[in-house]
C-alpha cells in the first residue's frame, strides 16, 4: 500500500484573490507544506535529504481544477508519492472539500539535486523506500507547454525581490506562478478562472535578476494561454493554462 | 474584563525568509487572520460590518520584536482590543512561543471607512461593545515615522500586481511591507534583523499604479531607517524601522 498522508487547512483571506478564491501560488505553497510534513513523518524530511548532500527540486506541476477553494473554507489536502524511476519521483495531491468532493488534483514531478556538482542525482532507494511508491523503469512522457506566439503576446518585466527567496534558500516557486499569470493583465484575469495547467521549471532564477514574462493565446485552442519566463536568452520556466470565462456576478 | 482571544499557528517554510524567520509581511497576515477570527467569534465579523455600510481599515502598526518566529515553530497569537475613541480602535497582538515567552508585540490602529462617502466614520457603540475595550475620550498621540533623507536615499519602483489585491478587494497590506523593506537592498537586509517598527498608512494604492519606495538611514540614530511610499506627489505609506546587525553564521 502506498503511504497516503493528509492535513486539513483553512483558507485565510490573505491567500485569496478578489474573487475570494485561493490563488494558484498560495495553493502550491499549501501543497508543498503538506508534502514536507509527509516526508518528515516518514523520517525523510529536509534534514535527512540534506545530510546526503542532496535536495529535492520541483520540475513540473500538472493542475486539474474543478473549482478553487474559497476564503474561510476548510479543505483536506491528501498526498501520495505514486511512482519513481531512476531520476524522477511523482507525487499526487488531492484537494477535497468538506463534502468529500475532490475539487483539485495536482501532480508534481520532483528530482534530486546534488549539492557538490549542481547536477541531477540518481534517486537512492533508501530515500524513497518509506513512501512505498511504485518503481518504474520508464520515464513519463508528459505533454510540454506550448510556445508563446512570436508575433502577438503580452510581456511584463519583474525584478526578483529579496523576500522572494524563502527558507529553502531559493526563489519560492509560487512567485513564478505570479509572474506567469500577472502578464495576462487584470482585465483577462478578473473575468477568467483557470481549470487546467502545466508548469515546467527549467532553470532557477536568482536574486536581482530581471526576468521577462511573456504570454499569448494558443493558436490551437483559444481557451489556452501559453507562457514563458526568460532572462536574456535563458529560459527559466514555461507554462500553459486552460481558462473558462467567469459569469458576471449579480448578472 | 477585556475579551482576549488566541490561536495557535505553525510557521511554514513559505512564510519565511532565507534566515528561516517569518517575514514581517507574513506575520501581519497571520495577526490579521487571528483578529478576523476574534471578531467573528464575537458576532462582529466582516459580514456584520459590511451590512452597516462600513469596513475596517488599518492606519498604523507598531512593532516591538524580541525575536521573529522560526520555520516549523508553533506560536500562539493572542489579541485583545484594548481601547477606542470616537474615530479609532487599538488592538494589541502578542506572539508567544511554546515556552511562554512573549517574543513579539504589535499594536494596530484601526478606523472605519464609510462606503458611501469613502470617509472615516464615527465608531458605533454596538459594533465595538462585545470586545469590552475601554472607551477613551482622547486620541492617542503616537510618534510619527521620520522623513526620508532628501539627499542620500535608496529608491525602487514597483507596479501593483493583479494578485496583490486580496479577498477584501484592496491591496493586501503585507505588500506595502515588502515594498518598504525591499528598497533597502539585499546586502543590508541579509545582515540585519528588525527589532522595532512603525508603519502608517495614509492613502491606499490602486491596481496598476506605479509606486516609488524610498528609504534612508536616520540622521538622528543610525540604527533606524526611514521609509516612504509615494506615487506621483501622493504619499501612501510611511515607516521607520530599528535594526540590529546579525552575527555572521558559523563565525
Amino acid at each position: 500500500m502506498k503511504e497516503r498522508y493528509s492535513r486539513n487547512k483553512v483558507i485565510s483571506y490573505y491567500m485569496c484573490d478578489r474573487h475570494q478564491r485561493v490563488t494558484l501560488s498560495m495553493l502550491v505553497n499549501l501543497l508543498i507544506d503538506v508534502s514536507e510534513h509527509h516526508s518528515k513523518a516518514l523520517g525523510r524530511g529536509e534534514a535527512y535529504v540534506k545530510e546526503k548532500g542532496l535536495s529535492w527540486i520541483i520540475l513540473r506541476y500538472d493542475f486539474d481544477i474543478k473549482r478553487l477553494p474559497k476564503v474561510n473554507e476548510t479543505i483536506k489536502i491528501e498526498t501520495v508519492a505514486t511512482e519513481y524511476n531512476k531520476l524522477f519521483t511523482y507525487r499526487d495531491f488531492y484537494v477535497v472539500d468538506l463534502e468529500g468532493n475532490e475539487i483539485v488534483k495536482v501532480t508534481a514531478t520532483f528530482a534530486l539535486l546534488n549539492h557538490d556538482n549542481r547536477k541531477m542525482a540518481r534517486i537512492p532507494q533508501e530515500l524513497v523506500e518509506p513512501y512505498q511508491a511504485k518503481f518504474s523503469k520508464s520515464i513519463r512522457r508528459l505533454t510540454k507547454p506550448q510556445g508563446v506566439d512570436s508575433v502577438v503576446f503580452n510581456e511584463k518585466q519583474y525584478e526578483v525581490r529579496y523576500f522572494d527567496i524563502d527558507s529553502n534558500q531559493h526563489v519560492n516557486n509560487s512567485h513564478y506562478i505570479t509572474w506567469l499569470l500577472d502578464s495576462l493583465g487584470s482585465s483577462f484575469l478578473s473575468h477568467h478562472e483557470v481549470t487546467q495547467g502545466i508548469i515546467t521549471f527549467d532553470k532557477e532564477v536568482n536574486e536581482h535578476q530581471l526576468i521577462n514574462s511573456q504570454s499569448s493565446f494558443s493558436d490551437v485552442d483559444e481557451n489556452w494561454t501559453n507562457h514563458v519566463i526568460t532572462s536574456d536568452a535563458v529560459k527559466h520556466c514555461q507554462a500553459s493554462f486552460k481558462w473558462i470565462r467567469l459569469e458576471e456576478e449579480g448578472g
